[in-house]
């Protein structure tokens, strides 16, 4: 990742919609064509009814026509001036649209510190679509 | 809404993914300064996992900058033959998004029937930020 | 409902977990048999994984044997001082578990203020599983 | 876990409300006192509204004064002849309700198969209440 874009993915943090936590997220999901999806939370008055920034970023991708299994790269950043891990409900989700040999990097705000893994290593054994199928 | 601008909605049904309920959705959301945001579903292994297209439309629309409460309409159409009323959880998501008089509008999916609703129809009372801040 | 009852709902209140919003919330459903269960709300570090109080009672009576579309009343009430209205994704869970003649009645925490919906005020139109059946 | 309590785990399947998957799932929650829930999941018209049984089972227990990280095991089974992981969203919910080495059992359908997980096994990192506080 240039620094050219890890500027615009800090950037993003600021749109994100954290009245209640002040915990700001922001996601870049890229496919194996290069195409980027950006994503920031957004809190609700009703908690439960928010959603992260990373699946904000993935969901958003599916109107332009992406296909599930074909996202080969998901950064995740925060202002919490540390790494922050994906929640499982954003890994769950993640588990669909990504590779199997994607990469999930986590940024500290500052750039400095980052974290790699694979999905596996997210969400061992995990639920797949194969699971619900074989029934 | 333009005949041109129904069919690029409708045409979106094709990106929804559903492979378990067959039930495709597609939404468009459109706020104060005539920004648009479509969406669809996305189905997941874990059933309680997935995202209807209401709340992909309206989700995607925040990294972009827009604020809560700007939206002034938003279409939704399914590949039901028939109107399909939201769900109760993106109803709670949209009374964040939208503006007080702004309509939801359900169409069939040859346009040919319609239904207009206030927020306030759809979602009588509601649970909103100033209840929460009342606390 | 009598004093003893309203009672014993009120006192429920106690163990909900909301130590981000301190909002506490919590529900009675009796069923046509007059079973009853009870939930609270139960927040999470990742807020959009929390549950409210309502779906936390619904969602509990299935492990016994209850079946979908049987309850006739729900009752709400939270630490607010006012009326709480549900959010919307209890209501679609409401709309499941619900009898179509049902009672959802708000009650202040003093319990001197009622309201009473049906779920059709609740929640009009609504997503019926006869809708994805119909497909 | 004795054969009589997997007879009993295995008979709650008969309990969860499938109707769209057919993929029925029972859990088994214990805390550090012995005290026991049970849950099953349940479907909903609109897919993303239901509830996974892991979730459902510990949900169930807030309103029965029962604290967070206080539960040592959590037995699951489905009518999917082997071993079903459970959902990134219920591993979430879980991190909040299960001791730190509390144990994650997985058991096929004829309790034949079995599989032993920590929490740190099943969400890696995670996102913990101090990730929150910390703000």
């Amino acid at each position: 990742m240039e620094l050219k874009e890890k500027e615009i993915l800090r950037k993003k943090l600021d749109y994100a919609y954290a009245p209640y936590s002040k915990v700001k997220v922001a996601a870049l999901a890229i496919d194996a064509k290069c195409n980027k999806f950006y994503g920031v939370n957004c809190e609700n008055a009703a908690y439960p009814s928010g959603l992260c920034a990373e699946r904000a970023a993935l969901f958003s991708s599916v109107v332009h026509g992406i296909e599930m299994g074909t996202f080969k790269e998901i950064h995740i950043i925060s202002n919490l001036n540390k790494i922050l891990y994906p929640c499982g409900a954003c890994r769950q989700v993640m588990s669909q649209f990504l590779e199997n040999d994607a990469k999930i990097i986590l940024h500290s705000t500052d750039f400095l510190e980052e974290k790699v893994f694979t999905m596996e290593e997210m969400l061992p054994g995990g639920v797949k679509s194969e699971d619900i199928i074989a029934k």
